[in-house]
């Protein structure tokens, strides 16, 4: 028995110096790279691929897998080493790493089909990991989720919100390893070699936790088994110290190496120091159980909601009733939210799928990266809170985007028009955020029709979409059987001899069309137009109302700061024909008051809609 | 002593039923707000301002007063009861709160002077109140910083970001007072009257803890006795379980009255139960020992940097030297780095200056919350980290605009020029992130000269400035006599018959000056300009050059998303004139590989300048 123990641990420590091998050719060849961050967790990995990991490499989606998320993004040519040590790929095209064309990023991206998730901005992976495993306890799936963090990382908050969170939702299938290995990027971390400490934070944070020697094989061997086999309710972390730079003398524990490759002939005394390695050594991953894919998401987009003519409704409101009703059919619908859910109405779905509706609380950075989780599982996730606190997972959302995650964000209490509350709580910039990543849709309905109709096209489009909606009740101003596209508006108001037109979007849609009343009675005719689709934006109509108005004058009226709202989009969308683009727009930090009284202030009212037009057609 | 003991009790005891009818009055007067969660922090803030807090209300700003941050900014009808029962005004005035006009706002914002950061985004007055107490540690003051949060607002990760941080700064100066009062907005905390488990967060991450229950007087005051008397080198957390609500039977511990304001039948019957109160009663702040106002920063921008000729320069090195030089004279300045100080190259300003320096860590929130304290205390802090992970804190950076601090974000590493790393890593959504807010400069210095020149205005400047600064080396541009402005540009290259303008920005000036280099074999010549003042633009040199070209056209190009970026600043600024603006712009998500290759694939380099140019002009 203990001669069979020590073969065994023998067989992978020969295994973990072939990843270190690799982690050092794969980054000497690219120039660049972080391998003293890989050496520090090749003997846990080494363990854990050999010994643990469930995986089908014919089918990374299958929902039967054992989950992998490498939170320390900057050690991907351990990623990629392990998988190629698994059979994936020839050892060999690791020399491609962070090349143009390979798919060996500098740090993990979608086009390595076995990364769970995009990482590189640190402290997002225990998120990730909660995410999957969350979905495997509401599905009742057999996979672990591990998730390998470094020690610098542990200082981001989100590490907390996402601890918080698997242990609220008990995600005993959740084993978070942690490569203490004391240096970070430009010195020592702030606990050091306190491996105590991280202990102590984990524990408090309600998960079991192992400490241990993460170089000792057999310390690394009874954690593992301890964590599979964890039935306490609570996620594990498996607290290894460790040395960054580990077996190679001149790198082991030494300051100034951090996202260093070695030299050709460092290389080759790192390698000598190694010795004989054989290159054929791989892992041997246990088979799934079976093979289940992610289904592919029922999309039936149709809503059947009715409204009263003459009564108002807050787009918020129709969002919520909305997302129940189309969670009835669309199965692979999720939703999220932060503590707000009697706000933004998502509590309607709560109401009616309790099973697919995620408490994240306070806490908008893990719930933004969680919903990426889900989404690499073929959920369609809806995340909602103020459109104001979505800034609060702004970085979150943005590698969520490099993940080519499929998420839908809903932001409500846009603009000034909130209110009392105040300019902390209103959503001013979420347009420049979500507009400003590659081929995110916007949307912004005015009304309960046009955003019933919405909702569903969110579904339909597979990428991000991010709606915005209001606090405040509005009229209706389209008939049910009206459609909607992406890319999409509506001239509300229109007659032959317009002067220009006003581009207005949501609750600026109505003091347009005040507007537009008040100068018709002084002679002055304008053409609204409702561009609830804000990007794409319906550039042909534009285009045609220009070159329609008397004057080839577009004014973009919208409840956002001035720079990155609708109007830029607008702008853009008209630059090369002869057209004159005014933007009027929030400019300033707003207050306390009224809807009415913060909209004059901004100059986004009728009043300054009419004041704007006046100095331009004079 | 006993009968002392009572007596001095039962008198906070009324004055916490003056604090509470206040909060209920104002609130009801305002028609919305959240009363019951003033009432559970009601004895608590009435026993600290009534018995330990020391304050010259005169001189909000005087380095000798102890400092009161309310984080849970919806209790803001408190905070001004508390200040208004200190003498500052009327209290009367309060039935203002949240009229348009008034310094009472639903959330405080600087117009209440009293407030030292604004607050409304949860979870950040923790870091506002290790900044104020970082100052008084660092520069031998002698004030208490004292931040009140909510339990809601716990599971906000920045918290602990702020926990660590001031654990790790030995901020025993640094009491925080948690209100844990069970509900939140839309139902129980995470952890209800578990206050035992915040205790474990707290002492794990660091802090002397002091549980208690937060409406007996007696317990209040021992422990703000105990707090105010630490000496141990660690911070304070006193953990107080105490009631939403408390005080009125139909409100105590009662689901569904967050945020709610008391109807007026309902407010008579609240008052009713709380009796008979004097509205004469005030609290007797202590005076502080002296009066001492923060210096007016001393602004001398007399950076004396030689560069060599023919040598290349990356601007992040020559903005860490600059920095580094300005500190001598500007003695306010202070610099704040997430663990990426020699990427970055703050590295210098810390080698010089270590007691101005802030090791963050890599955790951006805090860093950039901490920077509003900082800022709050006449201090001008520079926070530096990549521009990608500056988004990381894009709700910090807005709220800190609220506060109108008076901060300086550098962010390296812009764009997919920075080659290898990949994606993650690349500040590509900056300058819409900025830009969004309002009156935000943002420079992006293309060389060494124009980097050592604008650092300077930057601290010139009072109030929020950006740069951006480049990975790569590049080489000069400019005489060291060249003179730079905020809103400037230069042009590089023009002639008497240019047919069209190039704006660039950054790496991507030198993209366009070879675009130009390789047209004018082929006959055409191109204006350059070189944008170093993105916001705000120089619009008057781009009509300017818009006006002398053969067309009228202005291709912008740069190394950031289309959306939100420098184009759209300079398509803003040349609206209404007879104009084509056409934006050359990262348009996908980047991938790894070399610099060239990826400005290629982008199609920012000359190429793609070219191709578009040719596509215009044909």
């Amino acid at each position: 028995m203990e001669t069979q123990t020590v073969d065994q641990f023998a067989e992978m420590q020969k295994k973990s110096k072939l990843v270190r091998k690799w982690s050092l050719v794969s980054t000497t060849e690219a120039g660049s790279g972080h391998p003293t961050s890989c050496l520090s967790a090749a003997d846990i990995t080494a363990v854990l691929f050999d010994k643990y990991f469930t995986y089908d490499l014919n089918n990374p989606l299958n929902l039967f897998n054992d989950r992998f998320v490498l939170s320390k993004g900057h050690a991907a040519p351990l990623l990629y080493t392990l998988f190629g040590m698994a059979g994936a790929y020839p050892l060999e095209e690791l020399k491609t790493l962070r090349k143009f064309g390979s798919r060996f990023e500098g740090h993990p991206v979608p086009e390595f089909v076995y990364a769970e998730a995009a990482t590189g901005s640190l402290g997002q992976g225990l998120s990730v990991g909660a995410g999957l495993a969350l979905v495997a306890k509401r599905e009742n799936l057999p996979y672990k989720t591990y998730v390998l963090s470094g020690d610098g990382e542990l200082a981001e908050g989100q590490v907390w919100e996402a601890a918080n969170f698997a242990s609220y939702h008990k995600l005993d299938n959740l084993i978070a390893i942690l490569d203490i290995n004391r240096l970070a990027q430009s010195g020592e971390t702030m606990f050091g070699h306190h491996i105590e400490k991280y202990a102590d934070h984990f524990k408090a944070f309600g998960f079991e936790t192992i400490a241990i020697d993460g170089h000792s094989f057999e310390e690394v061997d009874k954690a593992l088994k301890q964590a599979v086999t964890n039935k306490k309710g609570k996620p594990v972390a498996i607290i290894a110290k460790t040395y960054k730079g580990k077996g190679i003398s001149f790198l082991e524990n030494k300051d100034g190496w951090h996202g260093k490759a070695l030299k050709k002939d460092e290389l080759k005394k790192a390698l000598a120091e190694l010795g004989e390695i054989d290159d054929n050594l791989r892992f041997k991953f246990k088979k799934p159980a079976q093979i289940k894919l992610p289904e592919k998401a029922v999309v039936d987009d149709s809503v059947i909601l009715s409204f009263e003519k003459n009564k108002e409704y807050a787009t918020r409101e129709v969002f919520g009733q909305a997302v129940a009703e189309l969670g009835k059919k669309n199965t692979s619908l999720y939703v999220l939210d932060g503590d707000v859910k009697n706000s933004t109405f998502t509590e309607d779905f709560l109401k009616v799928f309790p099973d697919r509706f995620v408490e994240c609380f306070i806490a908008e950075q893990n719930m933004a990266t969680v919903a990426a989780g889900l989404s690499r599982l073929g959920k369609i996730p809806f995340v909602a809170t103020f459109a104001a606190f979505l800034t609060r997972a702004a970085d979150q959302i943005r590698m969520a985007r490099v993940s080519e995650a499929n998420i839908k964000y809903v932001g409500s209490h846009v603009g000034v028009s909130i209110g009392e509350d105040g300019p902390s709580q209103m959503g001013l910039e979420d347009i420049a955020l979500f507009g400003a990543l590659p081929g995110t849709v916007i949307f912004q309905p005015a009304d309960a029709v046009s955003t019933a109709k919405l909702v569903p096209l969110m579904i339909d489009h597979k990428g991000f979409v991010y709606m915005r909606t209001l606090r405040s009740k509005t009229a209706l101003l389209y008939e049910v059987t009206h459609e909607f596209k992406i890319g999409g508006s509506h001239i509300l108001q229109q007659s032959d001899n317009d002067i220009l037109t006003v581009a207005a979007s949501g609750i600026t849609v109505f003091e347009a069309l005040k507007a537009a009343d008040q100068l018709r009675t002084e002679g002055i005719n304008l053409r609204v137009l409702d561009c609830y689709s804000i990007n794409p934006i319906d550039k042909n109509t534009l285009i045609k109302c220009l070159q329609e108005t008397e004057k080839p004058i577009l004014v973009t009226v919208e409840d956002h700061f001035a720079h990155g709202g609708l109007g830029d989009f607008a702008a853009a969308a008209v630059s090369g024909i002869n057209a004159q683009v005014e933007k009027i727009a929030v400019s300033k930090i707003s207050r306390s008051g009224s809807m009415e009284q913060l909209l004059n202030d901004a100059g986004i009212d009728a009043a300054g809609i009419i004041a704007k037009i006046k100095s331009l057609i004079k």
